[in-house]
């Protein structure tokens, strides 16, 4: 059997990105990463793969000034590379309905909150720490039209500390992210993740 | 120094009245329960404080018809006794903006998720097993007219499993409960919870 192609979209660093090759490059992870895509040509993230001899795509508002447009173009890639798997690792962008549509149940994402919590924001971390909360942690889960609000595969909590700014409560939740989303993805491709309503049901290995 | 006159408001079976008490007994929580005031004359957890000598009230739909007036002879039995700190355990009314205003910084409640997620529901074990989290909890918070909004003073987290029902899993939260409540009152007894916005800073011993 083949392994799954996995497209990953980026807008940034690409921490992430970078969890998810090292778990393949240690035999953990049974995937190819075929593509990835950033949004933003200066994606420091771009360099990870690159180094790595992965193809890269920057697909970015310079190209592409209006959103449906460049998102068409994201998944004309997406397709030519012949994508089983898109992984959202650090994306800053709504995607639009026609390229969730596609890959509906075959798209995760991760974010920096115990959804459904602090949904919706860029800065869930800052909201997280101003709301007061003392557990936060994040959440990977499928993508769907509900902005953060697609069914949840893995959740991992972390403590927030008196001392927690917005940048160390980030780091500490990355930590987290970076266990997470390659384990979510692991699950994806053995095949163990089934849909009851919108509980994700993990099956036994 | 006197310990701080601690008012219970129960409403069911009192598993965290109980836990409080206990917690008393140990000498691991330095208040009195003075009183434990219940809005539903069945409410096991009478017997709790009953086979104590702790003084009970019975202040219900059957004496008081009219919310505001049950609540404003709450208030007045709060006043009687000389209550410090109000501690809702398992009470399942809104509050009369009246009586949270007279307790303001003085009233705590335990709610069974980890807020902000879930609020604002007594189901809120069975939404969140629907809506598919992975981790749950529950949050010990002060007590405002926003209601399970108030600023928050602890949180435990749990697992949520795939075999989990909403009596399964409302049982692991309520572990958690029975632990952060009294803790959150010792917090509290022992004058080390400060308001900075809406977070709620523990201070050190």
């Amino acid at each position: 059997m083949s392994r799954p192609r996995l497209g990953v979209l980026i807008s940034g660093r690409g921490s992430n990105l970078l969890a998810i090759l090292e778990a393949v490059e240690h035999g953990e992870l049974p995937v190819d990463v075929a593509l990835v895509v950033s949004n933003r040509a200066e994606a420091a993230g771009l360099a990870h793969a690159r180094g790595r001899g992965v193809p890269t795509r920057v697909i970015d508002r310079a190209a592409y000034p209006r959103r449906a447009a460049r998102h068409a173009a994201i998944l004309d890639a997406l397709g030519e590379a012949g994508i089983d798997l898109v992984v959202c690792a650090g994306w800053d962008e709504i995607l639009e309905p026609a390229l969730v549509q596609v890959y509906a149940g075959r798209m995760l994402n991760v974010h920096p909150s115990l959804l459904p919590a602090f949904a919706g924001t860029i800065h869930a971390q800052r909201d997280a720490l101003n709301h007061g909360v003392k557990i936060s942690g994040c959440t990977v889960h499928f993508v769907t039209d509900d902005v953060d609000g697609g069914p949840i595969v893995l959740q991992r909590p972390v403590p927030v500390f008196e001392s927690d700014t917005p940048v160390s409560l980030a780091t500490r939740i990355l930590v987290e992210e970076h266990i997470a989303l390659p384990e979510a993805i692991r699950l994806w491709a053995d095949g163990r993740l089934h849909f009851d309503g919108r509980r994700v049901r993990i099956a036994p290995p």
